[in-house]
């Protein structure tokens, strides 16, 4: 279908804003209740509503629950499904590692092992980025014959492996066992193709650990989520879009690599993302804006945090609409409903704001408000689809 | 899809009616207005959707806006995507012209250049259709080695052109640049396949230019829309029925016949509409009736015209519901809001009047009201399937 979308494309000035609530989707406290976006004070996203065609949308498919990338993925116009992302891509793009294609990425996490080998803590004590950084040197000069070995900090504990070498293949098991008082696991192939880097990585493994053996609590790494870099069409290609986002955390500025967009580098919170937005407003013709604490606030199961984190981005709504984008989408990339603790399913609420929108009654920004909108429930990626359509940047299809 | 279907046609004389208003979708004139076909007093739609099942459908997709042959495939039950038409299909067919496989037909306008060779007046001061059928006749004799040649006048400076001869291909560029101060463009081939199509033309194009040279203001021809008949399995062969079209327009009747219906000629209103249908109730089970100015008061920006249009038909409306159809179905091909003063992306009204429906609860004939009907949105091409359902014309699936 996106082949259809790419032989209309028309180039014009108009500007789209995505602006991402991440797991912005909710459910009641208690049975009747209220979803944290609807127990939102949120004058301006509902005043948006009132203006807007409302809907659900489905980033993956009915009843899957998204990760943070094919989530991302989804609301960028892509299928998830023909987009596999691993971990460890979005890990090395997020830092702004130059992969190749052929390299495998894995996420590396600092830990600690006792005596006996068994692992007491997944995050080191949750060491400060300059450690990591500290450490990731001290492994940067293994030697692995015939492999290109690169290792960088992210963020506390977490860091980024890249083997470079013939014949690689993200084919291998994770080694971290997510569980402590257990041993880390080997990093076993999951398929011939895997025996390779499979055997890479061991050899990576068990140098790693006598480097790091004196360096307590940081004396072992844990790595999961090997990765090939797949190729993508970028946004520019598939929809003939200047893209530019605007994440703070490393994972979403990798994903919106892949895609092709320029990031802004430096953003620490909302204020500084709009800012950032007003500044980028000449040179681009999408912008994605990134919230994340939704999502980490319902990880943590804290109901009245989310709301408040909702809250917050309300009050920031004026400083984008100011600007007058052409088409302003507000949406999650899924739900992380607080009672939940964890990503869920559940399809999530989005509002698309633009000039010629057919007016759908909807009067609030909120999971139940939105059911009875325009769009009901939709496959997220076809999000950008309508967002093309309402910028004007699609001609018409056939005689 | 379609095969699902076919393995469980029934054949009975239950009878079905499509009603299309072309362009029927709209937008209200101002924020918080009414669409025209809310505005529209329209009792008898009104009264039908109390009764009927209600929803908006895409003619092909999300955020596309379609073109009037594929928004109408999609009505008569194909994916447009699948068959895509070109736009000198759709005129050969609409003067019933009988086209053969390999055939190129394209659309011709009379033009105007002057001294220089650039263009004037694109529609040569709009000739009338007689005057069109006399200068068709002055290029009909162009002799091209190898190349059979038909030119027919469709409507005042409109007419076709059909090539037909050996390893002709639609892989040629429109000469009509779709502008005037410049010149026309040369007929290139789009692909290797072209090649011998566009070298036909351009003898076509130079020798029609020779023969109009006196014949000022339609001193030379435009060509757009280079099109071969696509294999397009009839209504007949896919859904077991016994089709007829009751347009007033060539177009409309050119992608009636596309698709195997029988079509009625010479009528020129509703008044005419209403009695063929009468006429042909007895020899057909599936009746296509088409209004057309409900997209051409669209197209000129005109809310209030629009909506007497809509008006006029909502009051033809009991001539069609005194026949008793099994099911009716009444909605457009796509939308054309007169705010846009074009075919937009718009999802459409539809009704759905059976006996067996399934109440809704809606009770106006509106793109709002549509919303909270059974149907939500859907694909506009299942619609053919519900009226198959409803017309009791298919079976059991399984056991």
């Amino acid at each position: 279908m996106q082949d259809i979308v790419k032989g209309l494309l028309k180039k014009n000035d108009k500007k789209i804003v995505l602006l991402v609530m991440d797991g912005l989707g909710g459910l009641p406290k208690e049975k009747g209740g209220k979803t944290e976006l609807e127990a939102a004070e949120s004058p301006n996203l509902d005043a948006l509503a009132t203006e807007s065609e409302c809907g659900l949308h489905t980033p993956i498919d009915f009843g899957i629950t998204p990760g943070s990338a094919p989530g991302h993925l989804s609301l960028f116009g892509y299928s998830p499904i023909d987009f596999p992302i691993g971990r460890g891509v979005v890990a090395a793009m997020g830092i702004g590692f130059p992969l190749q294609a052929g390299d495998v990425a894995a996420r590396v996490n600092f830990a600690t092992i006792d005596e006996k080998g068994s692992i007491t803590d997944r995050r080191a004590g949750r060491i400060p980025t300059e450690r990591c950084a500290e450490l990731c040197e001290l492994l940067a000069s293994i030697k692995i014959p015939g492999i290109e070995l690169f290792i960088k900090p992210v963020m506390d504990y977490r860091a980024v492996v890249v083997f470079r070498g013939k014949d690689l293949s993200d084919h291998v098991q994770d080694t971290d066992p997510q569980a402590v008082g257990v041993k880390p696991l080997k990093p076993k192939p999951i398929s011939k193709k895997g025996g390779k880097t499979a055997h890479v990585a061991a050899e990576f493994i068990a140098e790693a650990g006598k480097r790091l053996s004196d360096q307590a609590p940081a004396n072992f790494v844990l790595t999961r989520g090997f990765a090939e870099l797949p190729h993508i069409p970028s946004m520019q290609e598939l929809f003939g879009l200047k893209p530019v986002a605007m994440p703070i955390y490393p994972d979403y500025k990798g994903i919106s690599r892949l895609v092709g967009m320029d990031v802004v580098e430096g953003l620490n919170d909302l204020d500084h993302q709009a800012t950032a937005l007003r500044d980028q407003w000449d040179q681009y013709d999408f912008f994605f804006l990134h919230h994340k604490y939704t999502d980490s606030t319902g990880e943590d199961g804290n109901y009245d945090a989310k709301v408040s984190e909702i809250e917050k981005f309300d009050a920031f709504v004026p400083r984008i609409t100011a600007l007058k984008p052409d088409v302003l989408i507000v949406t999650g990339d899924h739900s992380t409903p607080s009672v939940m603790k964890s990503h869920s399913h559940h399809p999530v609420p989005f509002l698309i704001h633009a000039d010629q929108i057919r007016p759908d009654g909807v009067r609030e920004f909120g999971e139940r408000a939105c059911v009875t909108g325009l769009w009901n429930v939709i496959p997220g990626r076809l999000l950008i689809r309508l967002a093309l359509a309402y910028a004007d940047k699609l001609a018409k299809y056939g005689a």
